[in-house]
C-alpha cells in the first residue's frame, strides 16, 4: 500500500484509481492497459471527437472540491459530442498532478465515473504525470453518417433555440466572487450549474436530422452563437425578452439578467437552429425529455461581410448589434 | 495582427499556429472548427486512441527547442498506435501556455506538422488555454479488426524481437546532463535519438497478423516488456549481448552499454513478439524497411505468480532476474 502523499508509480494511479468498473459498452474491443484502446463503431457511424483542457487556477479554482472538478471535467467534453448529436463512446484522461493524494484522487475518480456511468462512456485510456495540476479530457462518440450537426448548417429564416435557462452559472460564478449577495438557498438552487454542468446527450441525439446547426453554450450564448454564424455565413436576430432564464435569475435587476444570459459562459446548454416546419418536433422532444426548448431569434442574411447578432427589445425594436454592446463579452481565456 | 507576447485570443491562436494545411486523409469528414472532428473508419476498421502528456520540466527541459518539442510530442502519440499496429487517423492537440509567444508557437508548429505531414496525421481538434506549459496529445488511428497487436497476445516459443537500436536516448541524457563526456560527434549521431524519435508506424502497419504482441519502449526496453509478460501471463529469457546498440553506444563501457541499451528510455522503438515460424517474414519486412529487426530473447513457461525476466549471458548461462540487477530501472514518472 502507499502512504497518503508519499510516492506512487504511474501505473498504480492508473490501475487503483482510474480502471474502475464502468460499464463497457458494446463498441469498446480493448480498455485501458495497452498502447491504445479500440472501438469498433457499427456500420454508417462516423466517429467523433473533442479535447478540453482544465488548468487549475484558470478553470477552477484552487482547492475546488474533487469531486465536483471530475463531474465538470467530463461533463464538459460530453456536452461537445452532444453538440454534434453524438452517443458518447468513451474517453481518455491525461492529468497532471503536483503531489499524489489518495484522497483526493478518490474523490475525483468518484465524481468522473458518476458522469461516466451516467452516459456509459468509459474510461478507455489515458496518461499521470506530476506536474502543475490539469486534466485534460478526450471524449469520443458516435453518429450516423447523415446526422451529425456540424457548425456551418444554419439557413436564412431558420429559428434559433436554446435548452435549459441561461445565466445561472455566470450568477453562481458572481455570487462566488461576492459581486453580488445571493441569499443561500439562492445560491443552493444555482450552485450545481457552475459545478456539475448537464451536458445535453439525449437532446443533442435527437436533434440529428432535425436540427440545422448547434453548438453548446461553454463561453456565453451570444459570443457562442457568433460560431454559427460565422461558420454558416448568416446573421441573426435575437429577442432579449425571450432568453429562458430561471426563477433565481429572475430576482436580479434586468440589466444583469440579461447580461448573465446573453454572454455568461459555463452554461453548457445547447444552441441550435432548426427550419420553423421543424417547430413542433423539437416541442415534442422538448416534452419527452422534460427539458424546456426556447426559441430565441431567427437567422438572417448577412448584412456584411461580418456576421453580426442584432439585438431585438419587447416590441420588436432594435437595441442595438450585439458587438457594439456590453453584452458580448464572450470569455475568451486569453483575451479577458 | 498581434504583437509580439501580447493578448491573443483562444480562437485566433487556433486559427493562426494550428490550422495549417496537414494533407487531409481520405477517412476525415470534418476537421478543426466545430464541437468535434469527425473521422469515417473504413468497413472492418476499429479505431485506436491514445493519450499523452507532456509537462514543461519533467518530459522536456525549460527552454527546449519548440520544434524539436513539437516533433516529439506527436512522434511519441504515433510510436503508441504503431504498437497497436494501427495507421495515424489525425491528433488533438490541447496546450497550456504561460505566455503567448508567436515565435515560439509557429516553432512549435513546425515541428508538429512536419511528423503531421510525414504520416498523413492531421491535427483534427484542440483546446488553448493560459497555464503551466503542458502539451496533451490525443491520436487516433485505424486498424483491421483482426490485425491489432495487443500487449496480451505472447504465448510460449515466441521468440522476443526489438526494431532499430536501444540506448541512445538515454546516452544523449547523460551526455546532456553531464554524467558522461561525448565528443560533438558523438553527440550529434544520437541527439536526434532523444529529440526528434522516429515512431515505428510502417512496422506497426507491417505487422499486424504477425506478431503476438507488441509495445513501444518509452519509459526501457526490460520494464516495458514487463506488460507484455504480464498481460500475457508469461516469462521471458533475454540474451544480453544481442541488445542492438548503435556504434556510439558501443564506445562505452560494457556497463553502461548494458544498462543503457536494457532500460535506458524514449527510445519509441518497438518491442514485439511472434511466433518462430514468421522470423523469414519479418527479416523480409526489415529488409523492406530498411530497419534493423533483432531477435533479443523468446517467451517462457510463467514459473510463478509474477512474470519474470531472466538475463542471459553470451554462453547461455544465467546472470540474473531483471527484477534482482540494477539492469532494470524502468522510468516512472511519480517513482523515480
Amino acid at each position: 500500500m502507499h502512504s497518503q502523499s508519499g510516492p506512487i508509480g504511474e501505473f498504480d494511479l492508473i490501475e487503483r484509481f482510474f480502471k474502475t468498473g464502468t460499464a463497457i459498452n458494446s463498441t469498446l474491443s480493448l480498455g485501458i492497459g495497452d498502447d491504445c484502446a479500440l472501438i469498433k463503431p457499427l456500420l454508417g457511424e462516423e466517429i467523433a471527437i473533442t479535447s478540453d483542457m482544465l488548468v487549475e487556477g484558470r478553470h477552477f479554482f484552487v482547492g475546488t472540491d474533487p469531486e465536483s472538478l471530475g463531474r465538470k471535467a467530463l461533463a464538459v467534453n460530453l456536452s461537445d459530442l452532444a453538440a454534434m448529436g453524438a452517443k458518447p463512446l468513451g474517453f481518455t484522461l491525461a492529468i497532471a498532478l503536483p503531489t499524489v493524494d489518495t484522497q483526493w484522487l478518490e474523490s475525483l475518480s468518484k465524481g468522473l465515473f458518476a458522469v461516466a456511468n451516467q452516459f456509459s462512456c468509459p474510461l478507455i485510456g489515458g496518461d499521470t504525470t506530476a506536474g502543475p495540476l490539469t486534466l485534460s479530457i478526450t471524449a469520443i462518440g458516435s453518429v450516423y453518417f447523415e446526422k451529425a450537426i456540424r457548425r456551418s448548417g444554419a439557413k436564412i429564416g431558420d429559428d434559433i433555440w436554446v435548452s435549459g435557462t441561461v445565466g445561472d452559472a455566470r450568477l453562481a460564478l458572481a455570487a462566488l466572487r461576492q459581486e453580488i449577495i445571493l441569499p443561500e438557498c439562492d445560491l443552493q438552487s444555482i450552485a450545481h450549474r457552475m459545478h456539475q454542468p448537464t451536458p445535453r446527450v439525449e437532446l443533442g441525439m435527437k436533434l440529428g436530422g432535425i436540427a440545422s446547426a448547434a453548438l453548446d453554450i461553454s463561453d456565453g450564448l451570444l459570443g457562442d452563437l457568433k460560431h454559427i454564424l460565422k461558420q454558416s455565413q448568416v446573421d441573426a436576430e435575437i429577442y432579449l425578452d425571450q432568453l429562458p432564464k430561471s426563477a433565481t435569475l429572475q430576482k436580479q435587476s434586468l440589466a444583469i439578467q440579461n447580461q448573465f444570459a446573453a454572454s455568461g459562459g459555463d452554461d453548457y446548454e445547447l444552441c441550435f437552429t432548426a427550419p420553423s416546419k421543424q417547430r413542433d418536433v423539437i416541442l415534442e422532444i422538448s416534452k419527452s425529455l422534460n427539458l424546456p426548448l426556447t426559441r430565441i431569434g431567427h437567422i438572417t442574411a448577412m448584412q456584411n461581410d461580418k456576421s453580426t447578432i442584432r439585438i431585438m427589445g419587447t416590441n420588436g425594436n432594435f437595441i442595438g448589434d450585439a458587438d457594439a454592446t456590453a453584452l458580448l463579452k464572450s470569455f475568451d481565456h486569453f483575451a479577458q
